[in-house]
């Protein structure tokens, strides 16, 4: 962290602060320049709060240098994070397939869209119970029924399974699931962040749609945190002022999350494009930018689909994508 | 509701269409051109699901035209909604001042800004208890503890209090608060905005990062749909590309929120900012756009602050902005 | 400037670095941490490449602490400018107001409009002659003829006249034209820039869709560098994922560059808002947050504007609107 | 393009606006509902100002169903684009690669980069010769000397070459030039554009930092309607709030251009991360979402570099990235 002094500040107050900075476990080294005086503060400073630095008298400025997550950062776990749930793992270089619908809506809709899934090779059994949905009118997911139905198909296909959850209040409901998922507008919902740290369960978490690569692995930080390492990063679309597309994919977030951190990162191409023919090219650049998975919407009857229509594949479509997304994942591997 | 058809759309395809438009209680209306076909839904759309119908066979695209709220639509309510708690009113024209510190830390310091703010003409106090921060090594606010400690306060000075929830399961401690206030981060927790729904307390809910007005409103509609008609908007900043403030205070929100719907629209200067320096310029602004009410951030002793001291005004400081502020509010109701 | 070194830096490469530094002038300071070493750089750095140092051995990162404009910078310049044209004075704590239509279109009209915001106590008439148009079967202006009318109606009335430039080989036409505007999508062509700092006139300088306010400022130090002192810059609206407004004005703007720069500050609410019925706020608040002046549309009978009629202001309007800003000032002056 | 009216519009008032509508070489469709009624506007709407429209007495709303872009729509152009220069083509399926230096610096420095990258298998060369700096006080490029280096390894290599224009007075120096780029900043220069368009040579237009698809291609319809069908459309990052890369790389872009327009679409990966080390991850990614091609920043001695040294690969870097490009593409087009 370096603070950056205001002209003028005298030696007496630059001792002040000097103090003020080794009472924090700190160590300051001073730049003293023509204009500006510089003091650079070494050690742990992830605890350090920025703001209040900033506050102090004479202080013009404060930038971090050291990046505030530890348990999530490569630095300090230079080795991919591989985690396993059933027979599937994520991370380390391979590409795990997850697809199912937006939301389950029925025992024959769910079992069928498992099945088909499974024959093109998916790993895991993605479908909403409990949907977040913009309008109070809208149609809020079958809920408990939701997560039975999927633990049907879970139990119908073998497939290990992941699904939303939106209040902790919830939580009792999730206990056979495989993965829990915290969607895009529960990103910073920080107390349920620090119940799933306590929940032994993988997290998958999706990037909130105006949040930073930082911020994104500060909340993976308060899962790790409170006691829980299996995190899986999900890049899935921001928000920008391009509305062609539901949102924008920042693919970019692969090889910089990648850098980042040792998490697993994964991409969700539906809720990115929000329209269904172009879930191929932009499943086809996450796999070729790096990404360890997809998790892809399927619906056997999309027209009819509850939620999400417009972005879901036909089990038919999705079969030759997943065909093509292994094809282009052994060309990289020989590359 | 508009649907525009695909090119060569059959009239037999078409008759299928306007059936199931019927279906759901909507009135078709045909325009055929020469190389498009529309088709205007009339009646009450607001239940019907955009991206399902984008997803019909030979539907190209799908606009909505009515707002798909109705509880929060000025359209529907005319008059302004006036909010009252203790001696205090929000809405209708009224300015209304909300100060205290960003969390309570202590009982001497939150009485200390509580009878300082309140000299200054504050009707309302604001003081965080469960504090939202990005990282989990921050200060996470004195929670139960805060919520006692600004009862103290309320006990003292009489002022009403507003803190902020995080989790349905604190809603119990929330008994003797005045206003509940739903944080950016929280903005679109469903769960949450459904019970604050049954809970018969103002609400103050603050804009998501890159919500839009629409969604705001939704997210008010979420409390109305289920019982509760005291909601108050607040504007507090978006995040844009510009780094150099905290977020972007978004002013044209004042005029448009109030267009849009008949709920009390308030401004909080000091986390659009997040610098003390530019907090009387964005209030005055705020007052002068018609704003309803300002929430400001007061601590007696910022650079000590727990958190977002950078933000806060000293007592001394925010008694000449509201003596300022009181002067241009009168002005402008004479002019 | 900061140079952040990598891990594991040797001696030797830390001397290579310092010897590299002074060869630009600049004392390096060296703070050595644990895991860091941080290399302060002293001395002008405003014409260092900031790439070029990220890219050298062993820095990890750069980061800049002086702001890399000087002429536009008011630590250098603590006084504000303050620009005459004609009778007008733009900058310095009094309130121009400048006034008329998008697009210049007749005689008749731009006279017309010329006398009425004349008469409401404008200081300068705006007119478009070159307009920048999003399509190329749009009306593109009356270019050479709309000088010459605006010209006209700068005989007739007295008032000075600003209008915009679109590419350097129409400059010579500017002669008789006070203030040259550089619109939003040209601010940073740079060309463009450059010959307007030889051309002695005062430069309307807007900001640029997606600029920060340090770009902003940089282009301002282009005509700065290039001998031309007199820049106003203009906050008219960022691009942001809200759409209800044409663009979303950034009222910090105001207080943010009057800080950074001693360049007169004015407001465009009329492009900000792209809806009449919201300019009166958004002008009322711009005045509240300490803008120098406002450039707003009006128009005789927007419905036949041949642009952006949708948020012209009719004089009736403009006038009862200019009334109360005027009450405004002389209440804040008085505060 | 499809009217909304307001409530309570009289017969009569709605007479007159169909009249106008039909002025217009427009047939007006009416939709009469409960509380609102709806005209569709049928015929070719490309012209028609939606801006004049939405002020017209009596119109609540307006919106666009055809796209404003004729020349450059595939729906009118089903076929691909294919442009040629010298022995390269760029669209219709194939894979080309433009590389070479920021910018040009020095004889030795193009023609050694313009041989590496030719043995690489590299079709066109680029090098910077005007370059738009943000500051003034950056290397602005070694201008017309530039062009004549770059002409010189064009012969050396018989590579044709792309460079950068920034101003309309600079276009007789570029008839040996093969393709002319307009940057970023100069997406909506117009004037520029329309000179563009009587050039006769094939232009590469980058999408500017905030501009939606729409916007991209109404500018490359600039262009077209001038007369020069030659434009291929690139996409290089937008702006955005993350700020760890230096732009956001919307790879949707590729799938959306290529179904809107049928112009070559390519991508700048280099100016999209701001980083070299990603360089190849986007590379990958935007050959699987079917790019047309490449344009990739090298340099022989990044850390030399005279401007965006940080985002360039040495000649080896590129050259073990092509080679992976090339088996990347073989395996999409065999899969």
């Amino acid at each position: 962290m370096i603070i950056i002094l205001k002209e003028n500040t005298t030696e007496q107050e630059i001792k002040k602060l000097t103090d003020f900075v080794k009472s924090h476990g700190l160590t300051p080294h001073i730049s003293e320049g023509v204009h500006q005086t510089i003091m650079g503060l070494v050690g742990d400073t992830s605890q350090i709060d920025i703001e209040s630095i900033s506050q102090l008298k004479n202080v013009e400025a404060v930038r971090r240098i050291q990046e505030p997550f530890k348990n999530a950062n490569r630095k300090f776990h230079p080795l991919d994070t591989v985690i396993k749930v059933g027979n599937a793992t994520i991370g380390g270089g391979s590409l795990t397939l997850i697809a199912g619908p937006c939301s389950v809506e029925s025992e024959e809709q769910i079992i069928s869209v498992a099945r088909d899934v499974k024959k093109s090779g998916v790993q895991i059994l993605r479908g909403g119970a409990f949907k977040p949905r913009t309008s109070p009118y809208a149609f809020q997911g079958l809920r408990e029924e939701g997560i039975k139905l999927l633990l049907e198909a879970k139990k119908d296909t073998g497939l290990p399974v992941v699904t939303e959850i939106m209040d902790l209040s919830q939580l009792d409901l999730f206990a056979d699931v495989d993965i829990i998922q915290v969607g895009t507008r529960n990103m910073q919902n920080f107390e349920l962040l620090k119940q799933l740290g306590h929940s032994g369960k993988p997290v998958l978490l999706k990037r909130g749609l105006s949040n930073t690569y930082q911020e994104l692995l500060m909340s993976a930080e308060y899962v790790m945190a409170f006691g829980n390492e299996q995190v899986i990063l999900c890049e899935r679309g921001v928000r920008t002022f391009e509305t062609y597309t539901r949102n924008t994919l920042d693919i970019s977030a692969v090889p910089a999350l990648k850098k980042l951190s040792h998490l697993p990162v994964i991409i969700d191409p539906s809720h990115a494009a929000g329209i269904a023919e172009f879930v191929p090219s932009l499943s086809m650049a996450a796999v070729a930018a790096g990404a360890d998975g997809l998790i892809i919407e399927v619906h056997n009857d999309p027209a009819k689909a509850k939620c999400d229509g417009a972005q879901s594949l036909i089990p038919g479509d999705f079969d030759k994508l997943a065909k093509k997304l292994r094809i282009l994942k052994n060309a990289i591997q020989e590359a």
